[in-house]
C-alpha cells in the first residue's frame, strides 16, 4: 500500500534545504486535509498557509527557533475553532443542504441535536473538540505530504497564545494548535534521518478481543 | 495521488453488509495507525481489535445502538493514556534507545524536560493532549482503510465510561476516545452512499499570508 510506503519514508524532518515545494503538491497536502473526516462534517478547522518570510521568522521566534520554519517554503498552521456556535453549525448545515439539492430544513432534527449537545458544553470542552477534529486533518495532511515526497515536521512547540495574537486568529474565532512545515529535508545536516525509525511493541499497540 | 482518490472514495458507512475484511487488511490498517507520527513519539494511544460477536453487542447498546458496530467485522476502538507518567515516559525512550543502538542515556536532556513538562500539568491536561495524537493515528487508519476499499465509520458517539469500564480500560490507564467499525458497505440499505460529498468552500478552509 502507497500509504504505509508513505508513513515508512516520513520522520519529523529536522533541517531543511530551503528548496520550495511547487505549488501543485501543497494545493493536494491541503485538499487531503480539507476531505479528511470530521464529526457530524462540522469541519471545525482551517489552515493558514504562510509563505511569507517575515511572518515566518517572526514564528520562529515564538517557537523555540525552530529552523524547519523559516527553511520550509510553505508552513501551515493548523487552527481550531475556539468554540460551536449555532451560527456556525447552521452555517456549515445550510451549505451542505444545498450542495446536496436538499431543501434548508432536510436535516433539522440532527442540527438541532447537535445546536443543543454544544451549547450546554464548556467553550473550553468545544474547543478541546474541535482540536482533536483538526489533529485528524493534521494526520492526513501529513500522509499526503509522505505520498508526494514532500518533508513535513508536524509540531506543537510553539507558544500559541502569541500565535494566535500574530495571526489575529482570535478576531476569527480560531485558536491555533499545530505548525506542519512543508519542504525538503537537508540530509546532511538532519540529525534524525540517520536514525532507526521506532515504534513501541506491537503486543504494546494492539489487544485483540476475538 | 492515491491518498486524495481513498479520500473522495470513502464515507462515513451508515450501513455494512456483515462480510469480512481480510486479517491482512486490517494488518495493514493497524500497521498505519502503529506508524502515525506522535509527539515526542511517545505514541500515548493503543488500540483494541474487537471481532467477539458478544463484545460487540455489548458496544452496540451504549453507542446509540448504531448497526455498524456490529455489522462490521473488526471494531478498532481508539483509547489515549489517561495520563502521561515517568514510568510510561521513561519505558519508551528506553525501548527507543535501545533500538537505535544508543546509551540508555543519550537523550536524557530532552526526556528529563518531558516528564518536567508532563508531571507538571493535570491529569486531564495530559490526557486532552494524548486524546489528539489518537487522533492522528484514527485520521491515518482511516485513510488506510479507504486505501484498500475497506469501509469505515468513524464514531465519537459512545458512552466513554461505559466502554471503558466494560473493556476494562481504566486498569491499564487508557480511556476510550472513537471507535472505527471495519467492513463493506451495503450499498442499497445506506442512505448516506448517494449524498454528495460536501466540504465547506476552500476559502472557508484556507487563508493564504504570501
Amino acid at each position: 500500500m502507497e500509504l504505509l510506503d508513505a508513513l515508512n519514508w516520513r520522520y519529523a524532518t529536522k533541517k531543511m534545504n530551503g528548496q520550495a515545494v511547487p505549488q501543485d503538491k501543497v494545493d493536494q497536502i491541503l485538499k487531503a486535509a480539507h476531505l479528511a473526516p470530521t464529526s457530524s462534517g462540522l469541519q471545525p478547522f482551517e489552515v493558514i498557509v504562510i509563505t511569507n518570510p517575515e511572518i515566518k521568522e517572526k514564528i520562529k521566534s515564538i517557537a523555540f527557533d525552530q529552523s524547519q520554519i523559516v527553511d520550509c517554503s510553505h508552513l501551515l498552521v493548523f487552527a481550531a475553532w475556539d468554540q460551536y456556535t449555532d451560527t456556525r453549525i447552521n452555517r456549515i448545515f445550510e451549505h451542505t443542504n444545498a450542495e446536496r439539492g436538499l431543501p434548508a430544513s432536510a436535516t433539522d432534527d440532527y442540527r438541532n441535536r447537535l445546536i443543543n449537545l454544544y451549547t450546554t458544553q464548556t467553550a473550553e470542552q468545544n474547543f478541546e473538540h474541535a482540536a482533536r477534529q483538526a489533529y485528524i486533518g493534521f494526520g492526513t495532511a501529513i500522509a499526503a505530504a509522505a505520498e508526494l515526497k514532500v518533508d513535513a515536521t508536524p509540531m506543537e512547540g510553539f507558544d500559541n497564545s502569541a500565535l494566535d495574537s500574530l495571526l489575529n486568529l482570535s478576531e476569527r474565532g480560531l485558536k491555533s494548535v499545530t505548525l506542519l512545515p512543508l519542504g525538503y529535508r537537508d540530509e546532511p545536516n538532519d540529525w534524525l534521518v540517520k536514525l532507526k525509525k521506532v515504534r513501541k511493541r506491537k503486543e504494546e499497540f494492539i489487544t485483540e478481543l476475538n
